[in-house]
């Protein structure tokens, strides 16, 4: 089946009909019915359908042994996303497969197809949790007691999602059968579209953390509270935004984002007594990075006391900037020679993997540029190339 | 029982035990048991109690007729809210009727006690809601189709709550029962504390608004989009709030207030594509009300075009200043000689009555001053004392 007849099928899935953007957080009805849609393509395809114990599918042509090539990406997406961030890959790593077969590749190497829970990060807010997970970046304890907005704990969620979450955690077996892991991934900005081509590979990941915000003030009423005798978290937070934005401008190639803000207790009369926002931050230098949160920290600080206000700025996430293994973009390079080098400023799966085994990624031309919106796309021809280049380059891998 | 006595028996129904804050709102389960506890409360008093076709309980000391003396207040709660707005007057209104009975008062008109629903307008956005549909301020078909933030009508949660939304709407054979309606409240702001008063007699309520402004950007991906390709609805709305504490603090006694700020879709490494917030402005001047709103107003659509978002403010809903009637202000201070008259910048079911019916309201000292929040606070011995002061007021008007 094309990649584009596969997407088809799951385009309802976790669709807000009224702004057309999906939501699939990981555990979720959603997230679930795209699960049980993957095993039944990989059963259909008679690879060996494995649900590790982080949640990590493994559908397996070949027995599972160490030196294995692994593609794949992620099923979950963000609040208002595309079509196509993770299941663009999953797609096109089965379609791949039907490619190798009608090629009648018999592979010296074990193939599997891997589908990673939680890349996002939009339910537990940390991006790629099923790879830092399977590799130990996150230690067990850590990841049971993450909560979602509804106060749930990731070890409710998975136990809920059919994951026992005493035996989550670091899997030296699973990591070990990797001999190499390749992503196929929509493109996330312009870089195609620039160069005229469908396919680049990767070269980097940008370095990138979250920090949440909390700023405090005194809640009162909005009718009755005199402007000089308020002490307002939620003017003191929107300039901290402000503050965010201008900063992070005075820093070459440096991106910084509010996209969660949340003033407590939200009553449109009620002066808030609190607000936590987001920071999203990244760069290609990670001390360039540091040094700008640091300056954002600061200028929080300033803010608040300018407000009569309080700030905390804590440290949610951090993953340093990431470059591909350079054997593994050679071979690419080999299998794909028209493809250019691109870097990203998307954190991956393929990203935290690659500290432990060699991994490179593969990006499929996005016309909108526009990515973690409706608006993302591929073209049909695009999306269905992706499969016969993912092809391409495992062919060589599996020699 | 005393007024302390009776808020103990509720202090636990809608309380957040982290933050100390209530949220009750109307037809949640916690105003319908507070509704519960009041009407058992009326019932052992041996008042007659009858639920209207707006939702609003009346419990009856006499035969419901013209002239009829009516006290009371509301149940709801703003989200976060403290234990004594809307609560205390109703519990001080039921202590006032055992303190009339105690000194043998035999009333010649009949005296009934109110408790309206949604008067913070927490959930479907328009305050006082019971009032306005009791005269008609709100048209059924308005309020039937307003919606909460779940997306339910008020008709699904009135018709869930017990009421016909298909019954709801101006009760002219209610209003016209009303010969004079006086509400008991805590105090909102430090008037009291300063002149060192337990009590003191409503002059009038600012006239307030609220306004819902969207503001709509560019959705993508908090990594892959460099600071100059944004049109960051977030970045933009967080100067607007900034305007509106800039362009208020200008107006001598206005106050504006931006207490719910909501990106969509709030992906922490999402740029969002739309933000709604909510703007609650007011002034003793109705001019100057409307004046800043629209300065604030012409602010945003600037902002707007110089961040590459669009801009919409639209009103949500507006009562104009309310000076309460003369006479009842006149019979209120010949029961309370020593009370002192004070102006509230909060609205109040009473200021909807107002035009309708001669009104008047008694506030209660605030030591903290402070409303809204959690904070919110009446000593005992004023709280008891308010059920006194109350029973006083009644007792020349029941003659």
């Amino acid at each position: 089946m094309t990649v584009t007849g596969m997407l088809s099928a799951i385009e309802r899935i976790g669709r807000d009909p009224k702004s057309g953007g999906y939501y699939r957080p990981v555990m979720s009805t959603a997230e679930l019915d795209l699960r049980t849609w993957f095993i039944g393509e990989a059963e259909a395809r008679g690879l060996d359908v494995d649900t590790d114990r982080n949640g990590i599918i493994w559908a397996w042509w070949g027995a599972p042994r160490a030196g294995s090539v692994v593609t794949g990406s992620h099923l979950d997406s963000v609040p208002g996303g595309g079509a196509f961030d993770g299941p663009l890959g999953v797609a096109a790593a089965l379609a791949a497969v039907d490619v190798l077969r009608e090629r009648e590749v018999q592979p010296a190497r074990s193939l599997a197809i891997a589908v990673f829970p939680e890349e996002e990060g939009s339910r537990f807010g940390l991006a790629c949790l099923g790879s830092r997970l399977l590799t130990g970046k996150i230690t067990a304890d850590h990841a049971r007691a993450l909560t979602d907005r509804e106060g749930d704990t990731l070890a409710d969620v998975f136990a809920r999602g059919g994951i026992d979450p005493r035996r989550i955690g670091r899997d030296d077996e699973a990591l070990g059968r990797i001999g190499r892991f390749i992503e196929l991934h929509i493109e996330q900005g312009r870089g195609l579209i620039d160069l005229n081509e469908p396919i680049a590979i990767a070269s980097s990941v940008l370095g990138h953390g979250r920090w949440r915000v909390r700023v405090t003030g005194q809640g009162n009423h909005a009718g009755t509270t005199l402007m000089r005798d308020r002490s307002d978290p939620v003017v003191a937070a929107a300039a901290m935004v402000g503050a965010v934005s201008a900063l992070t401008r005075e820093v070459d190639d440096a991106r910084a984002t509010v996209g969660r803000f949340e003033p407590f207790p939200g009553g449109t009369n009620v002066i808030a007594s609190a607000v936590d926002f987001w920071l999203d931050a990244r760069h290609l230098d990670d001390a360039t990075t540091r040094a700008l949160v640091a300056r954002i920290a600061a200028a929080c600080e300033e803010i608040a006391a300018a407000h009569g206000c309080a700030v905390t700025v804590s440290e949610e996430s951090w993953s340093p900037t990431v470059d591909f293994d350079a054997g593994v973009a050679r071979e690419l390079g080999a299998a794909l020679p028209s493809a250019p080098l691109l870097g990203t400023g998307a954190g991956h799966d393929a990203g935290i993997l690659s500290e432990f085994v060699p991994s490179g990624m593969l990006f499929t031309r996005n016309p909108s540029g526009i990515s973690h919106s409706p608006e993302e796309h591929a073209e049909d021809a695009d999306a269905n190339h992706s499969a016969v280049a993912l092809a391409d380059a495992l062919q060589g891998m599996l020699r």
